[in-house]
């Protein structure tokens, strides 16, 4: 499981996918930051401001809550993903000129990183809220996804640069 | 649930989440194509170059059945989501330079869309595929996930411009 | 499947639990309305009513999402239920004194009825309002579940009398 | 998290709903007890007695086992429940004239209580019950869900008054 | 998606898995009929003959339910299957000297046939009588599991030689 | 739950099913292995060969894939299992003759043992295969699927004989 070298760690021997052996690896705090953004467009963006609470607020907490729970089911939809106790999930959603932007960050104390618990949450929060939002406008589209920060575990933190 | 004004159909009148009622709604063949953009970078690109159908096959095998699937949640995961029965889900991936694109298409006979099914598989098979590769690269970024084309139901047939 | 006189449906011949045998029944349109009530105690319902709307409006629509959410896993929770293609859900929660009351209406166009649907519905909103409180009180009670009114199918209407 | 004064602690900051943070919590052995009370009318509480084991214990054990799958399911039902490692549930069902009693204990060893687990676990018994026997009666209401006891954990032992 | 020769449907011209696009297919009435064998032992087989209904029925009762929950679950463990909205499923068993003999008949109105909905259930409830017999003998073999039939569809009927 | 004659510690002291208390065992490290084989029969085995990587490539990773999703369900699918954080599963498939040979390695870190997790991967491993290749030949059997070995946890390693 340690590579001097780079290496398809989810793959085995004989290249066939395997969920890793994480044992031997240390029950440690770990975090992940991720990042989803949508463009909603002008019509949206407008529409959702106006309304003030009454429609984005309903808007925003399904979007919240579809990305906690989504976080929940990671190991369900990415299959070599290890079942993890999370500890927290916290989902943040702002709206900016004609952007919503999402931003997770997830906790365990385990033997493995929470990115995917973070990615999904970020993904799943956006889709809810595209799905809230596609009978105003349906060319709403997610921009980026991406890991922001992680830390904890032997190989080190990361930021994205 | 006809608006001549665009409006949230997912919230109630009093401004709550609720799950639209669709039984007036004919029975027809939809379709929906939607696609997904991860950028891998040089390097990762590189490896799944050179390593031929070993390391390539299974990373995209997995990726492809992890959005299969990831469709087939769609109702779990998106929560003002009708449960669909889905009646084909085809995921292709292609390699192209430092990107890998993911382009799905979902049909069913029923009341309504598969647009969520479609983006929802789009971006399972484009977390599976980061999950796949982490350990090479955890740069790697989801930078699009859009619905391309919507064909059946009442308003019509969509298509990205 | 026809009984003269009332008996077990859920029974098999030799006392076993089944998945009772539908598809001779015919499709039409069923709807189910569940209620229920949880008594919340003084203090809770003095906090929700003064925070206005930043409190009452996100406790309200997390359990309105968890209700919905949990029509959908209906099949998945009682062992010997149908999956079926709900039509529809919507979740109503009132706050009256120091009660909260609950109604679910679903529907769906089907071999069988949705009463199980709309009690399940009714059942995991007033938990989540339980959840989303406990912080606050411990003691709040769901005081009471029940079908109000049934349509559709051959066993004709019910209403709660 | 530690308020000196009540507070919803599953909202944030900015009252968005959140799956609190638990990673400062000490690991420790937790249990609550739930309970569940259904009146089931005089004709179907006579046909359960009447029937002796025949009936009687199928409608028990199915109830039984929805039960304890549905302990194991409360973190997908409960929007901010975290997910956890139950190490026991046991679910006791008593009929005693028209009515079923049902009593749920569930222990953990973890950073959070078990109170809901213990409550889904008594209300998807109940709703299974229900469903066992909804061709007998419609008119089985479920009349209480409450919390009995709990112990383990920062905030006391709880013992319902 | 007509072969005149043998093909693996489950997979697209460039060999990718796929969940194979079935709206073309008419609606029809189709049936499977499965069956798994458990070698028990003979310890454990006089023990469940001796305890008459008090082991005997909880354990059979548990293993029927296991089998027709399982069913249910096929489409989100068998990654190319599609959902299907099972209209019955019958689960049996029978000890006869130191085995056990499960059949489970599957039914479904659609346009995809119920075999895999049949093996499943056939597999959960084996698995299950194992799980429920485990702390009597761990030496219990699962001996077979086939499909003994199947009706409805294109292809014709089948029945296991 | 310390018996010195062997008895069915998933049934209460009345005969109902329980998820019996753990909390008392230590935590260790716990593997299981569980194999399952399935005849193929003479036509579907040579076009496995023959295809080389194309089509027998993706056949067994799905099949890989499904018994690893597979094993993180299993306290979904097996009533009375505890849910259990797996930290290793690895499938692997060889081909021989007419014959497919699995073997499933799972591996925790905790209170109960991991048997149940691997023989449900085993078993949802050959369902998939079955499932994959049912287009070219219906007649696939599932001839056995059993426990190997077991080690860690109280009562000792096991082998079988």
């Amino acid at each position: 499981m340690t590579n001097s070298k780079k290496d398809f760690t989810h793959l085995s021997g004989s290249d066939m996918p395997r969920m890793v052996e994480i044992s031997e690896k240390s029950i440690t705090e770990r975090t992940a930051v991720a990042v989803s953004r949508l463009h909603l467009g002008k019509e949206l963006s407008e529409m959702l401001k106006e309304s003030g609470s009454t429609k984005k607020g309903p808007v925003l907490q399904t979007a919240v809550i579809g990305g906690i729970q989504g976080a929940k089911r990671t190991a369900e939809l990415i299959p070599m993903c290890h079942p993890l106790p999370l500890s927290g999930v916290d989902v943040d959603i702002k709206l900016d000129g004609e952007y919503a932007f999402i931003q997770v960050t997830a906790k365990t104390t385990g033997r493995t990183g929470v990115e995917m618990e973070a990615l999904t949450a970020a993904s799943v929060a956006a889709l809810t809220f595209y799905d809230m939002c596609k009978s105003v406008s349906k060319s709403i589209e997610i921009e980026s996804i991406y890991l922001l920060e992680k830390t904890g575990g032997k190989s080190g933190n990361y930021r994205k640069k």
